[in-house]
């Protein structure tokens, strides 16, 4: 971390900020100019509220260095995490596809999806019970009967499952699911972050609309600083200017994330795009870039899913998808181990 | 709503889709062109879910013509709502100033701000006792303890206070607390929003970084859905390219939201700016484009806020600020009521 | 095109407005409901200007329902454009790779690394000549010289070259030049576009930084509505609230780009990204989402590069490269002709 | 400047940096940690090729610490710059309108509105002869003529002028014009402000729309670098993911661009919202801001321009806000020399 000095700073203050830094733990490196004075400090920063530097009189600006996660930082744990529920393994050279409807529906339905997807290729079946809807008067979800269809799907084809948390009242209805999601609208709710961070229990976190990725990052720190290191990345497109597509899928989130941390990413092309036309083509370029794995919504008959519809596919074309991302897998292998 | 079809439409599907609109007390109007066939919807179209339509194959494009919202459009209620509060009055004419610190620290304090505000001009007092914070690392708020000194100083001075909730557990402490605040992060956490619906308690919603202004009135639609008249817009900064400040204020929203809703809009330039020094000038212009109130962070010792500090002002700053934006009400009158 | 009127229009104007329509050549569909008239106008309406009828009275909105372009539209022209150029072909099943370094900056280096690309499976050369910098203080080309060290290079390996004009007055250094680039900055320089409109030769057109795909294939219609048909698309990363990487590369751009037009698309992950590590996962990615094309930034010394070193590669990392998007390509076809 | 260095770096390399650095006339303050070492760079970094170091293997970032633009800081010309054309004076406490038509039409349509916006308090008249247009089908502009007809409409009124110039070809048009404007999608056209760099006549250059702040003063510096110290800085709106007014006016780019430059600066509600009902709010807004100027479309027919008409306001509404804005600003008084 660097700290920028206004011109000329009041002598007794300086000296006691520098106090403050070195009670912190903190080395401090000063570099004096005719113009500017930077002090640079050495250790874990990551203890150092930022803002509340920045409030001082004499102080122009602040710059981190350093990156404030550290469970999730690959500089601490270069190796790559991998998550593994119900026989399905996902992260550290095992790529996985999660799929599924996006809301349940009946119980022949995501039962048929269900066998469908693990005959296509897909390791973990996903399913909206609880489903997050822009307006009250819009289809919300079977809720907690949905979860016991999960669950019978489950039972049917032997598939882990992955759904969605709202809300932490909810929680009790999650005792049997695998993997619990936690929605790009919730990506900051704090609260439900750090209940979650209490139990021993794969969660996959979305990235919010307007998240950059060092936020992302920071929930999964919320998350394993509960003492949960089972946190999966996923990448479901960011909100900008361009109307052609629901979201924009910000794909160099795969290298850079990879990068930066040793937790799996996953990529949900269906979410971004908003069409099932451009499903295949960005589930290919993800697994292209390294991603993990790819969360795709499958429905046997996207005519009538109840909702979303226009972005699920047919079984056949996961199928079809799934066999060509087994092709293109072994020219696009990266290594961030270093 | 308007339907446009795609060129040479399946006769039996059409006539499906026109009875299942019909069964909607949907009125229809056909336009036969010689490339395209557009069918015309008429009446309460808020019940249909346009994703559904969007997801049959004869469709090619569904265009929303009018408002998804209805407790909160203005066209079905004329007239500006007004928040009353314990004296205070916030809309429909009645300018108002909600003022205090980022964080609620000690009685000591949080009374002398309270005092000091009122001194200056501010009906509601605001303080943060659960505080949403990006880092696990960071300071997250007195919690329980902060909304009693809240309480402590609405005691002393009177003001009504409004403070934000971040889970529904946090619910049992807010029952004197006279305006529930919604934070940004929680403005699409649609089972807390459900829930502030059966309260008859004012609520202030804050838009989300990336939502719209539609979004944010249908959050507003969510907690009216539940019967809760007395919602308060706040408008606190987008998140844009632009680095120079922390959020982009979108000063826009004030004429948009109150042309669209009879909802009052409140600015809070101290977040959105993240800078002392830009909120006396975004605090101005905010009233000059007609907003019904200011929500602003006012400390007494700026440099010491346990967070967010260096957004604070003094509340000498503050009394001056409101001197002034009172000067210039009446130069910016506006009339939305049609 | 749908015109939506307001409540209760003036009789008079809406009979002139009917016949304005109907003199452009335009059909008029009247959809009258209770509570709004809707207009569906059906023929060529290229020829209207949206803004002249928002602007009447007893107008409320309009809203098209067509593309606005034309000769860059694939339903007026199914097939793939292709380019061909000094026996290189890109587009309609032709994959390409455009190589070379940022900037031209002496005849060993260019020519160096135009045959280093040349053998690492590049058909087409690029190079900076005229360089667009922020700052007035940066290095900005060598300008007519350096397409004098790029022709150089072109007779030498016998490859075609690309270079970008900045202005109309560069276009007499132009005429040896194979391939015209237009960059992002100057995606909306109408008068530039009109001019090489009349040019019988390929232009590349890169994606503003904040345009939309619509506004990019507007831009491709300025030069085709000139009769050069010659024109090449180029996604080279939007910007966003992300810093991770420069710019966000939209990957979704290639199959909606491919699906509106007929014209072929390139992607940069050179430039899109700013990293050279990121260059090879997204050029992998651009590959598998169905791109015509990559233009990749490769330098003998990356270290030493006179401007944008740090996203450029070396002629070993791009031949590996070429040779793994070679490997993927046949797992990722894509049909558009419909 | 801050350079901070990778872990163990190469010896000989880091003395080849330290001494191309002080040969740049830089003086190095060099602050060694236990993981990292940085360097300080103290004096003129303006003339540091940023990316150069970047590429370098041994530097892990750069961080700047000054602003990258000498002529246009207000740390090196802390008084505000006036501009003065015709009797007009913008900035300095001088408070400014720029009022006319979107478009030039005939000599009627100009010469009538000059005159109505002169008696509503417009200072400078301005209108639109070459006009950047999306589509190549719109309306292009009278071009030429239109600038004759500005002139003609300057004989009668005594009104300075200012319209927008698209290419350097029109230059030989622009001798009687009194400032130049240079677009939006021209703000990076730097061949064009080059050249405008060797005038002595005010230039206006309008924000990109996806331009930052030290962008846009970059943009001024390029002029400013050419020995032409007449800039006004005019923001117009940023495109966002919002799409209930055309582009989001960022009204914080005000006290931000005042702090940071000596130029004067100017809002144009018009371009940014695209409705005439926003106009009113957003010009009172920026003034309270403390903007230097507005830049205002009317039309004395808004119903019938030719183009852009949704956005232009009468006469009469011109006038009533002139007088508004007047009233206000003795509330809205700012000090940035320091």
């Amino acid at each position: 971390m660097v700290v920028i000095l206004k011109k000329d700073p009041n002598e007794k203050q300086l000296e006691n900020l520098k106090n403050w830094l070195r009670s912190l733990g903190l080395e401090l490196h000063i570099s004096d100019g005719a113009n500017q004075t930077v002090l640079g400090l050495v250790g874990d920063t990551s203890v150092v509220d930022i803002d509340l530097i920045k409030a001082l009189d004499i102080v122009e600006d602040v710059k981190r260095i350093q990156e404030p996660f550290k469970n999730a930082n690959r500089k601490f744990h270069p190796q790559d995490t991998v998550i593994e529920v119900g026989g399905a393994r996902l992260g550290g050279g095992n790529f996985q596809f999660i799929a599924g409807p996006c809301s349940v529906e009946t119980e022949e339905q995501i039962c048929y999806v269900a066998q469908a997807v693990k005959e296509g290729g897909a390791g973990i079946l996903r399913g909206g019970a609880f489903k997050p809807r822009t307006s009250p008067y819009s289809f919300q979800g079977l809720g907690a009967e949905g979860i016991r269809l999960l669950l019978e799907a489950k039972r049917e084809t032997g598939l882990p499952i992955i759904t969605e948390i709202m809300d932490l009242h909810q929680l009790e209805y999650f005792d049997e699911v695998d993997i619990i999601q936690v929605g790009a609208r919730n990506m900051q709710n704090f609260e439900l972050l750090k209940e979650l961070g209490h139990l021993r229990k794969p969660v996959l976190i979305k990235r919010g609309m307007s998240a950059t990725l060092q936020e992302l990052l920071m929930s999964a720190e919320y998350v394993m600083a509960g003492g949960n290191e089972q946190v999966i990345l996923c990448e479901r497109g960011i909100r900008t200017f361009e109307t052609a597509t629901r979201n924009t899928l910000d794909l160099s989130a795969v290298p850079v994330l990879k990068t930066l941390s040793h937790l799996p990413v996953v990529i949900d092309p269906s979410h971004a795009t908003g069409k099932a036309s451009l499903v295949r083509p960005m589930a290919l370029a993800a697994a292209a870039a390294g991603a993990d794995g790819l969360m795709i919504e499958v429905h046997n008959d996207p005519q009538h899913a109840w909702c979303d519809g226009p972005q699920s596919i047919t079984p056949e074309a996961f199928a079809a998808l799934a066999r060509d991302v087994r092709g293109i897998l072994p020219f696009c292998q990266y290594s961030y181990e270093s």
